[in-house]
């Protein structure tokens, strides 16, 4: 049964082994990268991706563990013998372009659910890979930075906060102006790039928002991040303030408002046009 | 004569001495963080921006320096007996919110001109502080990551591009307008929140451009980055394509397109609406 395996240790494993497995690649970044066809998610798949991926699968069938990958990268594919007891969704590196030019935001995300939607997460870990350093949460147990307890920021003043943004799609004209209004109260806008470790940001109250309303964002990308701002405090729902919830899909996208508590969330989904 | 000054060598000394005189802030980062006054520039200084201002000052006295200070913090002060012969202008921290709130990106930016006034500066250095990375740059001798040189990227698509652009205004309307063109047409968008450092960015390879239109940034900010990227072969010009300059004022704002190239240079301002 999945839920008897210890997955606190399995995660500190897999971090040493998929930082050990990307190691390689981040000695040849000068280099152009060659791109190893278009992953399950849409996007091209670099050799580190790939190099990611397979750490991760290696080190869950070291421990036995049976499972359902569902990967922006290869899509789904069944591990042992009883893979629907466990599913395992990861974007194994989140942030590959800032990876592969040398910006320092790139990290690992994996979540672990009884069934392949974001609601039955109960087990998740973002890596910051460049940092070292690991974001993980445990439904009902709190969520952590390398081991050490987080909370969310009390700060409900958008004069103060720091709110993180994704606007890079070709639909700019449609996104900004539903976000003109937020913008317009909020000094502080950031945009880092590596859409799972911003929401580990607002967990460890670094920011006070994630903000993605593009709809072209994977809910690969952000099952095991959802979790962790949960479990330190925050609030995740829709920009209608209504629950998110989305099967885990290679293909499945998602919008959302993530607040690190609820006053500070009900301003920015009042300021978000429909 | 400031001329004769060996500003390799001082740099490297400032460095050591910036980040020796930060370090009490940053262990009392969860406290409260008290504001001591407004700067120059306008913005609340923090114990932290003081701490490395003082740093930045005392150092230069010990090498007997004589330098009219223009500082985001401070204001213009004169030290020394012929302080008319070298400008040192400076933003102590750049990307105080950042630091404040435990985001890993935050730099000291000090420019060295012989006037007041962006174009005559000739010696330059942008230390970005949590990663512990120097950029230097001398006016016709190049540009400079810890003392390797460096150069500006070849990319020519805005579809592989990595775009920096600064967002933060309540005038968000205004210049969200101008940029529309270009964000559409920019698949990679990023904002760090330390502008000197972003400029670093562009002059490393790391990301191909770096946009502020907003028309509030200081010139005391970029003064030294702008070298930076000029050495390393980028280009910095305004959004009609014109050289920036502008006097070396903590008052003082500037708007810029700096890029990796003359090609995407050209690429981006004709997508950006006068």
């Amino acid at each position: 049964m999945s839920a008897q395996i210890n997955w606190q240790q399995i995660f500190t494993e897999l971090k040493c082994d998929i930082q050990a497995a990307i190691q390689p690649c981040l000695k040849t970044l000068k280099k152009p990268q060659p791109t190893l066809g278009i992953g399950a998610g849409g996007d091209a798949m670099k050799p580190v991706d790939l190099a990611a991926e397979s750490a991760i699968v290696e080190t869950l069938q070291r421990h036995s563990v049976s499972f359902t990958l569902v990967s922006e990268e290869s899509g789904v594919k069944k591990f042992g013998v009883s893979p629907e007891e466990c599913f395992v969704t990861t974007d194994p590196i989140d942030g590959t372009t800032n990876l592969i030019h040398g910006l320092p935001f790139y990290a690992s995300s994996i979540a672990v659910s009884t069934k392949p939607e974001i609601a039955s997460v109960y087990a998740a870990m973002v890596v910051d890979l460049h940092h070292d350093i690991s974001y993980m949460a445990f439904e009902g147990k709190g969520a952590y930075r390398d081991g050490k307890r987080i909370e969310t920021s009390e700060t409900a003043s958008l004069d103060e906060a720091v709110v993180g943004l994704d606007l890079n799609t070709y639909k700019v004209q449609t996104i900004a102006s539903k976000l003109t209004a937020l913008i317009e109260k909020t000094k502080h806008i950031r945009h880092f790039g590596a859409n799972a470790l911003e929401l580990c940001y607002v967990a460890d109250g670094k920011t006070d928002a994630f903000i993605d309303l593009r709809g072209k964002l994977r809910a690969t990308d952000v099952a095991a991040g959802f979790l962790v701002v949960k479990e330190a405090g925050g609030t995740v729902t829709t920009q209608k303030n209504q629950l998110v919830n989305a099967i885990l899909d290679p293909k499945q996208t998602v919008s959302f408002v993530a607040s690190a508590n609820s006053e500070i969330h009900k301003k920015i989904v009042s300021l978000v046009k429909p």
